[in-house]
């Protein structure tokens, strides 16, 4: 590979190989784990590459081709499993210049893989009425692309489920990485290929996704004295199809008193909170299920100074890896897991299990027609050893966890990789340069695909007769 | 009771006393059931009254209450349990008259009891956007009133569940039964006490429902040769919450081939069908699960001609009670049941043993936080010996039974009465004048409230504490 040959091949497609820059944006949120901070903290790429648009990214693709160079894509940089750091080096394609939002129709809209979320429902609610079904914590920075290739789910999930969901994402139009690059409108099925693959199997330009109608949605943070009853209130709420809500997720104490810098206050002594988006409509019967299970209002937005409105971020700031983050601003050690819990049996079993060296913090989502308890626990950690001691006593006791302790795609459990998706990678991507070294499957020829394990982006496959 | 004296008191209100035009005007769907049917078919009330106005509501049920005159409250009269029946005869109250749709909101819509539901989701779609969550497949007769009062649910409660789900109602103005009749308007909990009441305990005459995105629904038939296998795929579709559905019903052969006039001719002998209204973006991905069943598509109304779309009625239409209203009209000796199945192995049993005596009807619902198989079998009717035996064989194999074939909201296990709403029906109509013979609890003041069953509106007591 010839860095320097390959940028000449590059026009004026705007590039930057000021080495301290290029490290800088050779980073995502890896560090939120300790284990993947060791293994990756030397990781950088030689050059960014910004296109402007999508000729460009074709011209930088053939431009890589040729020169053998590798090409791992980034948005925001705010993937949290290592997905965009550039193991093999060579260019970073940085894609937040390809922002344009392309059509807006009443039910879905089509953007520019670098538009960033928050901007997109900007523009679909003045538009339409519409916003995205469900976003990520960091929807104020991370863009549709990197979410498409790099994120799950989020606010919204509980009632909408996941990307990983056939319809939650309408249609892909992808870069291939050859001689000639390609443009290819994936959908159906199809799209399943490159979701969750951290850009392993081409480079996303476009998307189209599908709207939910925009509410007002109101801001809820409630107090219990008791986690597990927290939980079964969260529980009950989630299972009322009549409750509109957007989000919903029981922290236990002492996580909002610790680490909710802004919203401490508002918390007593020992109390777990519920955070909770509701819409208008909800609010309400949400109170009345709260009065039933003896919790307590603790802030609402629509009963919030014009003060606290300015001074508090957005209770979806507090709640999915945002929980993570502001744990490890105050304490650097802390790191954290991704797990299901079958039933609140097993997630009461885990909290009497693991105490206090487990901060528990859940999000209620729904999967597959069930109410989850889909846990983002915090860890306080200690040795690599007994963080995976803490994966083993999840699964001994039928806890489901998705590691987010590893950069590939199969070995988190993120993604199952298939015939078809290697098929599809070497159509896309023969010569193996789009983010080398995340799919097990692309270098391991002997990589058994039945490796029985639970997996959080399964295709459709189960589904099957 | 002097219906001479009640009617003097009534002004220029309407009436009409006419035997024949009372007789039919006291008949509601009664006949659905072939107990019902031997046991009601007497019944009649001595007079019509329709007010035009709240106030002449007020100005009916002061004279009702002056000379004791039973009051029998009526929308269009689709109830299908003997609900609108006068058991005591008195006056028939006919609330069609109120129809005014009082305020549209973004989210909400506050309208009259008479107004009839397609009229209010055509008022609404073309102000907001916006359509009622669901309601019944009567949508073209029913009444708001009468829906809330009679109802449960129905082509919308794939998504949305019911009527007995807090937040599906969020207000409901009543007019009570005393000498001098109040306005109340009940909200939160207290929604839950005039919901599916039968009109026992005060006139709905304005409610205000929550609002869901109006769609283009498309309105889809598919078939399969094996029953089972389009429950399974009913029940994988319906477990997607990335896919946006208004119905889902997997009907067995014979049902379509008998009793679908107008949609026979597109099915095959011996085929299944399960009925579908998807939103445009579902379409996709549902005729991709479709194909991994091996099922086909048989109808789809976006691809159907100008001259189909006038012919054919739309598919819910074919579903809910519809279903049975469709074999009865061929076959009139057909009658039905409602059950609730855990599971498709609890749909196997119960089809394994009773074949074709029960061709079966299945709708897909989301019932407190999971996927359902409420049933609406069909029964070839012989004997009301044999039809509690059919109960029975439900009920010994775990399947749960509300009885359609009872006309009290106990003896059928529609609603849980108690306490709170027995002293509610003292307050609101404390002679007992509203609808009497409806509520075992006020007749017998031995009633156990804790009887042990199964509720379809069982309040929210179970998810206290
Ligand atoms: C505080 C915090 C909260 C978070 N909350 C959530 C959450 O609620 N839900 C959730 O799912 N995730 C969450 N994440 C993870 C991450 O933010 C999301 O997945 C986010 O959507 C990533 O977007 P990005 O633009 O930052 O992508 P990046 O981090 O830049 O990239 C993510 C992956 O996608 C690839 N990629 C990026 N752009 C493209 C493209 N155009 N074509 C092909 N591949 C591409 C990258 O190579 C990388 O593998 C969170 C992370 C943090 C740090
Ligand atoms: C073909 C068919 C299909 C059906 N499908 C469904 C379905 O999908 N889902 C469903 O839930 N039901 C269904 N039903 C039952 C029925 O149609 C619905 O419950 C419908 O909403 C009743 O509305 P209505 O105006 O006809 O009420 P009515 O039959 O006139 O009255 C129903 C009950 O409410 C009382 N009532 C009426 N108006 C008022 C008022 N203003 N204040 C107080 N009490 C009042 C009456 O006394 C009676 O007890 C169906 C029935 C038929 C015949």
């Amino acid at each position: 590979m010839s860095i320097a040959a390959f940028r000449a091949d590059l026009g004026d497609v705007p590039v930057e190989d000021h080495p301290r820059i290029v490290q800088q944006r050779s980073r995502d949120h890896y560090w939120y784990s300790p284990v993947l901070k060791a293994k990756l903290d030397h990781v950088s790429a030689e050059i960014v590459v910004s296109p402007r648009t999508q000729d460009e990214v074709k011209r930088v693709l053939a431009a890589a081709y040729k020169h053998k160079v590798a090409v791992t894509p980034r948005g925001a940089g705010t993937g949290n499993y290592g997905q965009a750091m550039p193991l093999a080096g060579g260019a970073m394609l940085n894609l937040m210049n390809l922002d344009r939002v392309v059509r807006i129709e009443k039910d879905r809209v089509r953007a520019e893989a670098g538009t960033v979320l928050e901007k997109l429902d900007n523009e679909t609610r003045a538009a339409v009425g519409g916003e995205l079904r469900f976003h990520p914590s960091t929807y104020r920075m991370a863009s549709l692309g990197g979410f498409i290739a790099g994120g799950s789910g989020g606010v919204g999930s509980i009632r909408w489920g996941g990307l990983r969901n056939l319809g939650s994402i309408l249609s892909v139009k992808i870069i291939t990485c050859e001689e000639g690059p390609r443009a290819l409108e994936l959908t159906g099925e199809d799209v399943l290929k490159v979701a969750h693959a951290y850009g392993t199997n081409g480079i996303i330009v476009e998307a189209e996704m599908p709207l939910a109608p925009a509410y007002d949605w109101v801001d809820i943070m409630v107090g219990f004295d008791d986690f597990i009853t927290a939980c079964r209130f969260a529980e009950t709420v989630a299972s009322q199809e009549s409750l509109l809500l957007k989000e919903l997720s029981p922290c236990a104490a002492p996580i909002a008193q610790e680490y909710f810098n802004r919203h401490k206050s508002y918390v007593r002594d020992g109390q777990s909170v519920v955070l909770i988006m509701a819409a208008p409509v909800a609010v309400e019967p949400v109170l009345i299920y709260l009065a039933h299970y003896g919790g307590e209002v603790l802030y609402r937005s629509d009963e919030a100074s014009e003060e606290e409105l300015r001074r508090l971020p957005p209770i979806y700031e507090l709640a999915w890896n945002h929980t993570t983050l502001r744990a490890l601003k105050v304490d650097p050690t802390i790191t954290y897991l991704q797990t299901r819990y079958p039933t609140l049996k097993h997630v009461e079993k885990i909290v009497s299990l693991l105490g206090d060296e487990l901060p528990m913090h859940i999000e209620m989502t729904r999967q597959d027609g069930e109410v989850t308890f889909a846990g983002l626990p915090l860890v306080r950690y200690t040795s690599e050893e007994r963080l995976e001691e803490i994966v083993r006593i999840h699964e001994d006791n039928e806890c489901l966890v998705f590691n987010p302790h590893r950069y590939t795609l199969e070995e988190g459990g993120m993604k199952r990789t298939d015939k078809a998706q290697l098929a599809f990678k070497k159509e896309a991507d023969p010569t193996g340069l789009l983010n080398p070294g995340k799919m097990v499957a692309w270098d391991d020829p002997d990589y058994d695909f039945n490796a029985g394990r639970a997996w959080l982006f399964q295709g459709l496959e189960p589904y099957a007769l």
